[in-house]
C-alpha cells in the first residue's frame, strides 16, 4: 500500500446519488452525523478507503479482533425520492499535507465512479454557542448554496479557513466537475456535540427532503449535556480555590507588609 | 492532483515578458507590492498555480463561495514600453522542503512557456527600521543587480539566506537560463507593511521605467502607522504597569529586610 | 535506496513457516523475546531489511565496525515439529508514517515468499504492572485468537491501538492472505522489561508447542530487578527531600505570619 | 528538480582516487577539514550536487549574488602517490531522513563513476575534551581500520551512532562494493573547532602519505582559543553574580526566618 487505496465490498446500482461526507473533527459534528444517518437509515457498505498516510496502528475492536483506520463508504437507496444518498465517514483524517489532498482526492475520484454530481460534507464550526447552534454554508455554486440557506443554514463568515476533507472536497471538487456544498454546525470543538450534528440534520433534512427519528440523537444530546455540566461544576470548584488560596496568600502578605 | 498543478485561464500573446514574484512572507511585502501593481495595472488573470504542498484548507470568500489556496499569474501589455510585464501572487507558501523547490520550478517554468528571460522576486528583510526603509538587491547576473542599485537599491549584506519562493527562484533561474533579481525591502516584518513595498515599488519603476498612482497605497501607509502607534500605547502602558507592580513588590521586600 | 529493501544472504527451505516479528518499542518486549528465541535456538540469519524510513545514522560495532540500522529475518528448523519458524527483529522502527507503512508490507511481502500464513507479533502493552505481567491477544481471525487464549493469553482491552509494526502487520496481514496474531505483553515500558518477555515466551510455548530453556532470561529478570529497585529508592530519597523542603519552607512561612 | 542532482562542471582523468567527504556537523570538523584541505592542494572543482531536501532558501554571496544552498565535489592530482584524492563538502546536510539517504547515496554514485574504491569521510565526535583531540576510526573493513590505527586514530566507542553523511556512507558503502572510513575529531561540539580538524588531518597524512602546511590552520586555532577564553570568562562573571544574587537572597530569608 504506496497510496490512498479503495477497496469495493459490494458494487451497487444507485439513481442520481448525493454523497455526504463526515471526518472526525471539530466536536465530532461530522462523524456524528454521517454515523447517525447511517444507522438511522440502515445504509449498506460498499467499499473501504485504506491510506498509508493514515496513523500507523491497528483499532482494536470487541473479542480481539483488529483493523486498520480507514474511511468507509455506504449506500442508501431512497425509494421515495428523487436522490438515493451515498455516505462517507471513517476513523481519522490524513496525517500529513499531501496525504489530505490525496485522501480527498480518492473521495471525489470514487464518487465520480458512481456519478456523484453533488457532494455535501459536514463538520463543526469553532464558536461560543449560545443558544441552538447554527449551521453555517460554504459551497462551490450559488445555487447550491442558496438552496443550503433556503433549509436553514447560514452564509459561513468571510476568512475562516475551512481545514481538513471537509474543506479540501469542495477545494478540489471543481476540477472534477463535481459540485459541492460544506455545513458545518457551530460547537464548542472539544467534545462530541451531538446538539450541533442535530442543527446539521435538520438543515440536511429540508435540503434533501427526507428525515429520520432523532429520538436515539436526543438521548445523545442530554447525555452530553450531563457530562457537560458536571465539568462545568469541576471547573467552578477548581477556580473557587483558586482563588480562596489566593485570598489566604494575600493575607499573608498584606501583614507582612 | 499528487503534484503542483498549473491551470491556464487564458492564452495571452507577450512581448519580452518581465515576471514579478510576490508571496506572503516578512511583512506582506512581497504580496502588497505585486497586488497593488496587479490593481493598478489592471492586470489579467491568466493562470492558476495549485499545490498538494499548500494548506490543507480551503478558503471562504464572499458569498459563501470557497477555494483551494492556489498562486495566480497575472498578465499586463506595456503599450509604452520594451516589456510586458506578468506577476505571480497568491494565498500561501508551500508548507514543506520539497514543496517549496516543486512550487518554485513550476513558477520557473510557467515563465519559460511565456519566453520570460527575466524574473523579479519581491520580499521583506527583516530589520529594525528608523527611516524610510531600504530596498536591498541580489542576483543571478551582475548586469541586473548593477541595474538594480542605479535603480535605488542596496547590495544585500552577505550570509543572510533568502527563505522561500523570492530566494529559490534565484536559486533554480540558471538550471532554466533565466535571469532573476530579488528585491527586499526593510521591514520589521510582524505587521503587513506598505510602507516597505512603496520603497520597493520605486526601484521598480526607475528599474522598469513606468510608474502607477501611489496615491491608495499612501492611505493603507497612514492606516497602517496608526496601528502601530496604537500597539506602541498598549506597549508603553504594558511596560509601566509591570515597573509599578516590581516598585511595589520590591517596597515589601525592602520593608521586611 | 530510495525505498525499503530486503537483502537475501541464504535461500533455506522452510516447512509451513510461522513467523514471529518483534521490533523495539514498549518495555523493548517484542525484541527481547525475538532475540531471545533466536539465540536459544540458534535460528540462521537469512535477510536483512534496510529502509530509507530508518534513522539517518550508523551504528558502531565491537572493534570500529559500522553498519545501517536494519532488520534480520532468521529462520529455524523444527526437527519434532509441524511448523519451522521465521523470526523478525531489527534495531528500529520507520520513522515516519509512510515508513511505517512501507515497513510492515515489506515484512508481509517477504513472509509470503516463504509461504507463511500465520504471522505474530510481539511487543509491550503500558500498564502498572503489580503481579506476573499478563499478555493480551488480538488477531486478524478468530481460530488463532481462541488458540491464543487457550495458550494463556487475554482479549485485549477494546479501544486501545496497537501501535507501529506488531499493529501494522496485522491491519495488513488480509490484504495478503495472511493470518496474524499479536501477544502484548504487559509492561510499566520505560525500561527493558524480560519479565513482560517471559510472560510472551510462555504463551508461545503452548501456542506453538515447543519449548526453550529459560535460566538465561530469569538471570536478565533478576538484573532488570535490581535495576527498579534501585531507581525506586533513588526515587524515595527524592521525595523524601522535597517533603523536608517544604516542610522547612512551610515553617518560615509559618513563622512570618 | 525532484531529486537530488548532480552538475558536473569539468570532467577529469584521476588515478585510483579516494575520495574525502567533510560536510558541516559537530564543531564543523568535516567541513574545516576538507575546506583546509581543498585549499592547501588548491584542488579543482568538478561538480556540484544540489537538492530538494536541502534547506528553501539561497545563499547570498560577496556583491549580491545568490545560490542554492550545495554540495562540491574537487579533484587534485596527486604527482607524487599512488592515489588522487577527490573532495566532498558543502554548505548543509539534507533536511529529512528519506534526503539524507538520498544524497549520500548520490554522493556514493558520483564516487564510482570516478572508479572510487575507498572513500573516507571526516567528521566530529562530542566529547568534553581536555588535552589534544583524539581521533576515532570505524570502517566497513577490518584492513582499513587497522590502517587508521597505525596512523594514530583510536577505535570507536561501540554504540555511539554516527549521524549524517559521515555515517551514512559508511552504511550504504558496501551496496556498491565502495570500502569506506569514518574519522572523527574530539571537540566539545558547539563552536566551529580547527584544533579537532587538526588531529584528524594528522591521521589523514600519516594514513595517505601526504600533507600539506599547517600554518593558516594554527592560526584558526589561536583565533578559536581566544573566542573560548572570553566566552569562559562571560560565563564565570555570569556564575559569580548569580552566587551574590543567591547570597543577597538568602541573607534577606535568613533576616526574616
Amino acid at each position: 500500500m504506496k497510496e490512498t487505496l479503495i477497496k469495493e465490498i459490494k458494487r451497487v446500482e444507485l439513481k442520481n446519488p448525493i454523497l455526504i461526507e463526515g471526518l472526525p473533527g471539530l466536536g465530532l459534528v461530522g462523524r456524528i452525523t454521517t454515523r447517525y444517518l447511517i444507522k438511522q437509515l440502515k445504509a449498506e457498505k460498499i467499499a473501504y478507503l485504506y491510506s498509508p498516510h493514515f496513523p500507523y496502528y491497528v483499532l482494536v475492536g470487541k473479542k480481539g479482533s483488529v483493523r486498520l483506520p480507514r474511511g468507509v463508504f455506504y449506500a442508501w437507496k431512497n425509494e421515495s425520492g428523487a436522490n438515493d444518498l451515498m455516505f462517507f465517514t471513517g476513523d481519522c483524517q490524513a496525517q500529513t499535507i499531501e496525504g489530505q489532498y490525496e485522501v480527498s482526492n480518492s473521495i471525489l475520484e470514487f464518487a465520480k465512479k458512481y456519478n456523484v454530481k453533488t457532494i455535501i460534507t459536514v463538520g463543526g464550526y469553532r464558536m461560543e454557542v449560545k443558544d441552538k447552534p447554527k449551521v453555517f454554508a460554504a459551497a462551490t455554486n450559488q445555487n447550491l448554496l442558496k438552496m443550503a440557506l433556503e433549509a436553514g443554514a447560514n452564509v459561513s463568515s468571510v476568512g475562516n479557513p475551512i481545514v481538513g476533507a471537509a474543506g479540501l472536497i469542495l477545494g478540489l471538487a471543481p476540477f472534477k466537475n463535481v459540485e459541492a456544498l460544506c455545513l458545518l454546525g457551530e460547537t464548542r470543538g472539544y467534545l462530541p456535540d451531538p446538539q450541533a450534528a442535530k442543527s446539521v440534520l435538520e438543515v440536511l433534512f429540508k435540503l434533501l427532503n427526507f428525515s429520520v427519528d432523532l429520538a436515539d440523537l436526543e438521548k445523545e444530546i442530554v447525555k452530553a449535556e450531563k457530562i457537560i455540566d458536571r465539568l462545568k461544576k469541576v471547573e467552578e470548584k477548581r477556580v473557587l480555590q483558586a482563588e480562596e488560596i489566593k485570598k489566604e496568600r494575600d493575607k499573608r502578605i498584606t501583614y507582612i507588609s
